[in-house]
């Protein structure tokens, strides 16, 4: 291709290009359920190196990267908890390149509009208009801004003089997501100063947690942080928050709300609904949009409802960043102030662009219709001889275990493989995880073009596989 | 639009509009010298709200959205230090959404193009093979990583037991980026913990800095990292990374170099390659493609030196994220083991399809041409009566007063006006910082598109700007 610089010096060629491009991309989405994942041949990833010279990217990429695409984009993906993406994402993705906004600051569209979905999201949260919000790459880094705001909130000199000669404890009932783990790790804070309150009945009790309260205070530390969990990521349950925000409120913590997919049931229909009452109660919610709001990764977001402890936390400008009453450098509030990144693309628009296309009740159909699709599994699993539930079906996350009757090894080893063998024959994709030390296959459903037919051949195809398994072991008994 | 589920239901119809959006984008890129900047009206930010129903979006976005871009895409933006974007950024967002790539790990093609960026940019750094490293949204959160690594290595139980008891302190010289200070503030380390060593003749003097370690150790400290810069954000200055190294290793510390932008100048021609001499030899590197390699926001990198260190800091895999020797939970090692994010989008699609259209030496090409229009631009300066530099032009920033002779709050006010106008009208973007005291423009080129003309016209303005202020300033005196 020839240059101006790094402009197209011939743009109806590159026109034609971008055409040719966007008709393969759109050929992948139309045909997607033709087009399941597939290992990258060791000859394509060795190719992927870098060429001192340009040429043709359009067929290169049509033929060496689209295929091999991690298979989240098709119906009967069901592992780990991934987003499906939007059709959407390609109107926001050609638009989003024309924009390249940083939206770390300043006065020009992508600022508003980032201002939008947040507002948008906290009303649905239930989150007072006080409260602030920032999108973040996911709920990882959301989590991370919520606990340096609730950190600051008791410490108003750490940013000066860091965490010095004060022991700060966290709490979170068992089964809470590792985004936690991890962002007490970073802030310094330390993983040992997680207590996991065991659960009773899967749910918090409070005379547990304030026992355990009691014992850190006396020993010297300082309880900070209560974190609650709107969707485990193994089995989907949620915490009772509404008890939560008492208990929070009761002690003098900051209640913090992992609800990375399991939030976005405040748009569902009941019961899933009713599964997250309270969350808008909470000091701080960490969200994704790539998940259970299916748009492109990667999008998430934190809100926090006092915004004056979100800014405590991060807000700093030096000179090269002073703002102006008038011009590009006006616009306040600039979002750097809000987290960590001081360059941030434009991940509002893909998300606004996802909802101006399709409307929210678009995606509360969707979302309700997932639980319906994982309530259906779990029932399937149910009727089917030697099948067993690892757990209640509670939201979209489906658990059980191709045969129950054996004993926990051989389950673990024959569900490994069970899950294995259906990602290369392109089947279907559950991943695993562990229920009571057994590996038991998974199911977390936020793929919006999953149908019955996608559920039931799955669960089909799991026992056409645990029966085979059978028979070869009786043949090997002989 | 109608709907099957989130998927469109007449595709016919979807691909119809997927191409107009695509014409806009097109247009708005081949057109983009006469599309400068413009305020939001507050009709359309108003209009930015979410709707319940789905409707129209590629005439609404190419409407409301495209126009109301930040500015940094046209020729005359040298305002703080953003990128440009490249047309290739409109391919690997249509090829992005088709692919939808969560790059927090397991085995697809989009974790082997990370490996090939990372791969070419540790290569080109001059850093071993061995050495690791990960995509961020930017170099603020390179930075936390970075910094997160260097603590680990010092406090080998910082991650189980936080920084309890212990007094980190860090070193960088005067006018280091802000985004070592936040990173220390979120560390939990703490700014008072970040000793700035003044400079001598522009650089770190090891006898102030071997003075400095003295008296932190003396009063208890442990003195853990150095950060040197590779461009300045303020002036473009880099530090003698040689020497730091030297420093580093005499000292047991660890080097950090915050090479956001300047980082860049070890692929264009001399005199501007031998500034980051030296760069391989850190620890750690923080870099954007977003700014330099003027890639669609945001993308940004950390490199590691040494792979272990960086898997101390932050690898850690649950129940539910263990990986498989076969299938899609393959593909060691996992990106989410190595920062931050969980889930990541494909930031290495971006990078990759820029490199691959272009070829690694058009970029080098460009990096040194805007050294050279900013070379250019400070020769303007010079000759124009009255301007006057407020340093001399290292790299690709130039800083300068439009009128030396004011008095300093004369100076400032001035300059600012001048910023605001030259924003408002569409001519120009510059930034202001302060020099001595002194609010001065302020023009980071890291834009493929400015030429000759560009400078020379952008010089002109400010020069008619300060003339028509003097005359208004001697007739208000008459």
């Amino acid at each position: 291709m020839q240059q101006d610089g790094m402009d197209p010096s011939d743009w109806a060629e590159f026109r034609a290009d971008a055409h040719r491009m966007l008709e393969a991309a759109l050929d992948q989405l139309e045909q997607v359920r033709e087009r399941p994942w597939r290992p990258v041949p060791d000859v394509v990833r060795e190719s992927y190196t870098v060429r001192a010279e340009g040429g043709d990217v359009v067929d290169r990429i049509t033929r060496d990267v689209l295929p091999y695409h991690g298979g989240n984009i098709h119906p009967r993906f069901w592992g780990w908890v991934q987003g499906t993406g939007l059709a959407a994402d390609l109107i926001s993705g050609m638009a989003g390149a024309a924009i390249n906004a940083n939206v770390g600051g300043r006065d020009h569209g992508a600022v508003y509009l980032e201002r939008a979905v947040v507002d948008w999201t906290r009303a649905r949260m239930g989150m007072p208009e006080s409260a602030s919000g920032v999108l973040t790459a996911g709920t990882s880094q959301a989590t991370v801004i919520a606990f340096q705001a609730a950190r600051v909130r008791v410490m108003a000199d750490l940013r000066k003089r860091g965490q010095q000669g004060v022991r700060l404890t966290a709490y979170a009932g068992q089964g809470v997501h590792n985004a936690t783990l991890k962002a007490l790790e970073l802030l310094g804070i330390g993983a040992d100063n997680l207590r996991l309150v065991p659960l009773t009945d899967g749910q918090i009790d409070p005379a547990v947690l304030a026992a355990m309260l009691a014992e850190d205070r006396a020993a010297g530390a300082r309880p900070f942080l209560l974190v609650g969990t709107a969707g485990t990521v193994d089995l989907g349950l949620f915490d009772d928050l509404n008890l939560l925000a008492d208990l929070a409120q009761d002690e003098g913590l900051w209640l913090h709300v992992d609800g990375a997919f399991g939030a976005w049931t405040r748009i569902a229909d009941d019961p899933w609904r009713s599964l997250s009452d309270g969350i808008g109660r909470a000091d701080s919610i960490a969200v994704d949009f790539h998940k259970w709001m299916y748009v492109g990764y990667d999008a998430g977001l934190v809100l926090i409802r006092d915004e004056a402890a979100h800014r405590a936390a991060f807000a700093a400008r030096p000179a090269y960043l002073q703002g102006a009453d008038r011009g590009l450098a006006g616009g306040d509030p600039w979002y750097c102030d809000y987290g960590i990144d001081l360059s941030r693309g434009n991940r509002a628009l893909k998300v606004w662009t996802a909802l101006e296309m399709h409307g929210e009740a678009a995606f509360a159909a969707s979302i309700s219709e997932n639980c319906r699709m994982a309530a259906r599994m779990g029932d399937l699993v149910a009727a089917t001889p030697g099948m067993a539930l690892g757990a209640p079906v509670i939201s979209n996350v489906c658990v059980f275990t191709a045969r129950g009757s054996l004993e926990a090894q051989a389950q673990s080893a024959l569900n490994s493989e069970i899950a294995e063998t259906l990602q290369e024959t392109g089947e279907a994709v559950f991943s695993t995880t562990r229920v009571d030390g057994v590996v038991m296959l998974r199911a977390a459903i936020t793929n919006h073009r999953t149908r019955a037919a996608d559920v039931e051949a799955a669960i089909e195809a799991v026992a056409r596989m645990a029966d085979r398994h059978e028979a070869t072991r009786c043949v090997a008994a002989v």
